[in-house]
């Protein structure tokens, strides 16, 4: 459905859910948001649903208020399937009203879709829609949008970054967005315990296939060690591709219920969400994420035979 | 003087050598470089005069003419002082005619100066200059003004970063910059040997001020063990202002010729360009350097009791 259509559906309703992810990122906690405090302008009822809001997140909420109402109306925002609601998934699946998203594969069931697979973050889409529904831009909704297009951009680094995202990231500046302070928290700061597990974790690199792939984990032994909370882990991701001549940068971080949460960090050669679809994940052709089974030796074998068909 | 004064002057006069500072960064040589094309495309004899050209910047030159003429005019670009042009400052010291300038602090001594300190790059200033010289804008130029743009707001990540900077990044995305190879490149890209000396680095950082300034330092011993080149440590310098609660991040990097070359990083709190001035340095209030004498733990007692006044 086209955006107007989707501005009329979110006028002509009320009492908003509004899902996010698990796992949840800047793009899909930054688009919840902005949606909430765009509808609560309109004078309507809307609540953000996450399975967790990481505390560096926290900024994204000033200004939403607490309702109390009962849902009428559901919205997913870059959510690509319902698996990822998680632990929202039991009373949501299958009601959602309207889903907005920009991943190439969504897989969504709802009514009423609008996926712009163009838009590098989510958020790109809400910019866009909230001048139609006579939104009025506020610093608040301009820190939430500018969170997800910098985070899904890699701070305007990626490929997916154009022209028109860097021109939507400007008027985000000029409506007030604290640009410095967000990008410092999503990207520079990190603790002197995550530090230290950078330096552990930088210790486990495994080399594959001519070095074109590398391999770092996080073991809850390491976490346990030095304190460090599973969301503090995010920022590891980005290591292995880091390194000249690696095209595949996998990372894998133990957990509690056993496996590993695996992210995949690709260049162009490979397509990272091909990849983890094959244990049952998802994501972008650059940045994708699934779960594998077994040992830290296993599930590094497991990713290693899949990728051989890919190199 | 203004814009259209400088673009006169350029316009009326040939045979330029363009030069950049020592321990070039991305914005001098990008402004060193795309000047010499938009010369070079007007007719012009041009060439960039540097002290060095680091391997990883070797794409800026692409499309540039190598010219054999004798040296009539003489533009500085991002130089603040002519102390910088080190190696090529007893050539070109008081014959630079046009100096073209970013830093709030410009020393330069030159008959015409437009130094415009609210730019948040050099080529900046360039971006605006060119259109009004009749300089077509060709993927060559974008590449070389996007990477001045790009590096000295820490791929927009800096509070220096403004609308109008992330505007003309989307005009060279359009003009056909390669952005995320540019990135990839300058903020991404590191050998296992840095990876080795950044994990070397890291285990010496020491905390003074109640945590509030850290200070890592990279020896010659460690760069001989590992065979790093001095050119590869430009990266360490982000390491210690990434720490939480950390507002005053200093790197030290052992010189050949004994003492040690300072990056000094900070927050709002302190300015750099200050603290580095009392050792002889200069920079910009958030990203300053300088050199000190002395055993490493001279040099950081010196340091810390310089910073003493500020904190």
């Amino acid at each position: 459905m086209s955006l107007e259509k989707a501005a009329e559906f979110l006028l002509g309703h009320d009492n908003y859910h509004i899902l996010t992810h698990a796992n949840p990122d800047g793009d899909t906690l930054g688009s919840g948001y902005a949606l909430c405090l765009a509808l609560q302008q309109l004078g309507k009822n809307a609540g953000v649903i996450n399975t967790e809001l990481p505390k560096k997140y926290l900024y994204l909420t000033d200004g939403v208020r607490e309702q109390d109402f009962e849902a009428q109306t559901v919205v997913s925002v870059d959510v690509a399937d319902e698996k990822l609601l998680d632990s929202n998934r039991p009373r949501y699946e299958g009601k959602i009203d309207l889903c907005i998203d920009h991943h190439s594969i969504n897989r969504v069931n709802a009514p009423l879709k609008h996926v712009d697979s163009e838009a590098a973050a989510n958020c790109e889409i809400l910019y866009r829609l909230f001048p139609i529904m006579g939104v009025t831009m506020t610093k608040q909704i301009a820190d939430c949008l500018y969170t997800g297009v910098s985070t899904d951009t890699g701070c305007f680094r990626y490929d997916n970054t154009t022209a028109d995202t860097l021109r939507i990231a400007a008027d985000l500046l000029e409506a007030g967005a604290q640009h410095a302070y967000i990008n410092k928290v999503m990207f520079e700061t990190k603790s002197k315990k995550q530090l230290a597990l950078e330096q552990a974790v930088c210790d486990t690199i495994t080399y594959y296939f001519d070095d074109r792939v590398a391999m770092i984990a996080a073991t809850l032994e390491m976490r346990r060690k030095l304190g460090v909370a599973d969301d503090e882990l995010e920022g590891l991701a980005s290591i292995p591709r880091r390194i000249e001549g690696v095209l595949v940068g996998i990372t894998l971080r133990e957990r509690e219920e056993g496996g590993f949460k695996v992210s995949v960090r690709s260049d162009s050669h490979i397509n990272a969400a091909q990849l983890c679809a094959k244990f049952g994940g998802g994501g972008h052709a650059a940045a994708a994420g699934c779960t594998v089974k077994g040992s830290l030796e296993e599930a590094k074998q497991k990713l290693a035979d899949a990728l051989e068909e890919f190199l």
